[in-house]
């Protein structure tokens, strides 16, 4: 008994002694993942609809071409590929990206314009930590992309709200842009094709835009993530690299993710002035010191070989939108409010009712994943995110006859 | 003329209202990354003492096994890896790691403590974000690895120094530490064995240390990198993770890429308690979602395959640093003052010169790549890294006829 006590009492004493380190509270406020989170509902569906239909996380809904899958294997197995290599990214791939960027926009894009990174959540890191620091204040819109403002926040740098409606097609006004402005503003982020809502920035306003972040000594960084999904034809979609001095205002970010079908192996794109390029790769070597070498060497062959295939599949996704127009059109109660090259935001016709209450719901009894409106701000209660492009036509019009039945 | 003065005045007039947006200081105020810088000294070198030796950056300097070669291969031309996977990692991985952490410290380590990461410096970014945020302070020896301290300055959390010194093997000491205690110290960030000293931290020192921290209430970030090349038969590191609640005061860091000779495929681990690694997902979903895919497959493979193969590489880097003691011991002026798993901390003849100037001169003179020390704190200015790993021992045995004809 004695010696028991004894022990007690060590372990009481060492107890005492041992304090929890702490977490950051930047990182602990976070709500988690909200992919993740959204899964797991579809997981309690039961089946008794027909297949789950996953229109949550933007994932095409096509495989990747074969000869990518090859040139990825080859690059992988390589041992040219196996030791470090330049921070900036592959100088193959940095020059085939620059020559289908100046392509794209009409204009004149170096290799040295070109910061190569893992993904584009990625590339959005770096954009914000070369342009603001904790306590300064990057704008966004409201509806915004999740890892957008979780990225500011965890970060500490403040994240002001450009508030996009309905009635405007979620596109950004200047007039809600000055009305988010404050002086610790440093940069306004932007995504266009949007995420969640689909909206396409026509050329014109992303050039009004721009001149305004110039009068007002901020960075626009565009986000054009979703840019190979604009509908054929529909020319370039901005003018800003032809603006004389774009390097000193403007930071674009792209990702290889969707056009080609490998997120899994995570590369995304930079494109800004030759000195930003400079002070990006400072952070990247902190980061990652590199991104991975083999997908881009593989990137750099397909960059110009697969254009074909790729304007199939801006032409597949056209009929999916089409298909999601028509199914929206003939459902009452339901709204397609905005649509373009990869999403749908969608009103539900559920009055007042937390949009994370309907699409739990319609996860577990419809067997249809959705992305709540409150996880792309607490303003969008009234919306989903339909991530429609993941989906085939003939499986988007089951959506028809499963919201139709649908009640809460 | 009267047009030619208009635009003039018109593009007067643009210009005064275009301001280039600001880059953040924390960023522009960093040195370039140093391992280029270096590289860049050797291009100049002439060739007249033989092939140039590089002893900067940490590279294996022999090839990865072919298997492993082949299944990168398998897993990079796979459909299955295309898509986002879990944000913490493959669970095959995952569960690999764990069973090998198991194994190494005698400890019972669970997937659920594993986040894979895309390589050892973003594991260092995650463990320096969970812990600390702008404004906070995380202590780092003195000389320390450059990256953990332009990732602290570029996040604005500050750097507490701890002095090591030759005469104590470079080994931190608590007083050492206690010296460097402040209210606001989040965590004390060590890398054993160390870069860039190559001292092993003694598993008893290291449990006097993690005490100290479970005192203070502060993490242990320990990275241990360079684990698998500590002489043969030395024991387990340390026995921390063995320690009661370890979870709530460590985060343990690795990388793949030296073991495995892949650092071009970029993945790193971190071991920390379940509840550390859910906020460190939080983190990871912002900065890439996922870890590279394919690599993380093939790794599951190569982890309990390549052992003997491993085992055999300890064995030549120990064959190395004999060959490096044998070269150090016959040289006047030069001395080995600490050596290592990996690393060589050598003092240079020339007294009082910066160690930058030596390092340039033998870049371009004697065709030998190191890394000078005040790029491992301002105070290392007597000393060189050498990372004698990356050379053969016949290679490392030309070093003393080029050492000993090097004047400055």
């Amino acid at each position: 008994m004695a010696i028991k006590t004894l022990l007690d009492v060590e372990e009481a004493i060492q107890e005492r002694m041992m304090t929890a380190a702490m977490l950051n509270t930047l990182v602990t406020r976070l709500s988690p993942p909200p992919i993740p989170a959204v899964q797991a509902w579809g997981k309690s569906y039961d089946g008794s609809q027909g297949s789950l239909i996953d229109l949550s996380q933007a994932v095409p809904g096509y495989p990747a071409h074969e000869k990518m899958l090859q040139w990825l294997g080859e690059a992988a197995s390589s041992l040219a590929y196996t030791n470090y290599g330049p921070i900036e990214g592959e100088t193959i791939l940095r020059e085939a990206y620059a020559a289908h960027v100046s392509e794209i926009y009409d204009a004149k894009i170096s290799a040295d314009n070109i910061h190569i990174t893992s993904g584009c959540n990625q590339a959005f890191v770096c954009a914000s930590m070369v342009a603001a620091s904790a306590g300064h204040t990057i704008l966004v819109t409201d509806p915004f992309y999740f890892n957008h403002e979780t990225t500011l926040a965890m970060l500490g740098i403040k994240t002001g709200k450009v508030n996009c409606t309905a009635s405007e097609g979620f596109v950004p006004t200047i007039d809600a842009i000055q009305m988010a402005m404050t002086p610790d503003v440093r940069a306004l982020a932007l995504v266009t094709p949007n995420n969640p809502t689909g909206a396409i920035y026509p050329a014109d306003r992303l050039q009004v835009i721009f001149d305004f972040c110039r009068d007002a000594g901020i960075w626009l960084i565009l986000d054009e993530t979703y840019r190979d999904f604009l509908p054929d034809g529909a020319g370039a979609p901005h003018g800003l690299f032809a603006t004389a001095d774009w390097q000193e205002n403007l930071i674009e970010l792209y990702s290889f993710s969707k056009s080609f079908c490998i997120p899994g192996h995570r590369l995304g794109a930079i494109v800004a002035g030759g000195a930003v390029v400079e002070q990006i790769a400072k952070i990247m070597d902190n980061l990652q010191i590199c991104p991975p070498r083999a997908p881009q060497a593989a990137l750099a062959r397909a960059l110009p070989a697969l254009t074909e295939w790729r304007a199939g599949n801006r032409l597949e996704i056209e009929v999916r939108a089409k298909a999601l127009r028509d199914v929206m059109a003939e459902l009452d109660g339901w709204a397609l409010e905005s649509i373009g090259a990869y999403f749908a935001f969608v009103r539900h016709p559920f009055d007042g009712m937390a949009s994370e209450m309907v699409a739990e719901q319609l996860a577990k009894r419809a067997g249809i994943l959705a992305i709540p409106g409150e996880y792309f701000g607490e303003r969008q209660t009234p919306f989903l995110r339909f991530a429609f492009a993941n989906a085939d036509a003939q499986t988007i019009r089951e959506l028809r006859g499963r919201l139709a039945g649908f009640g809460l």
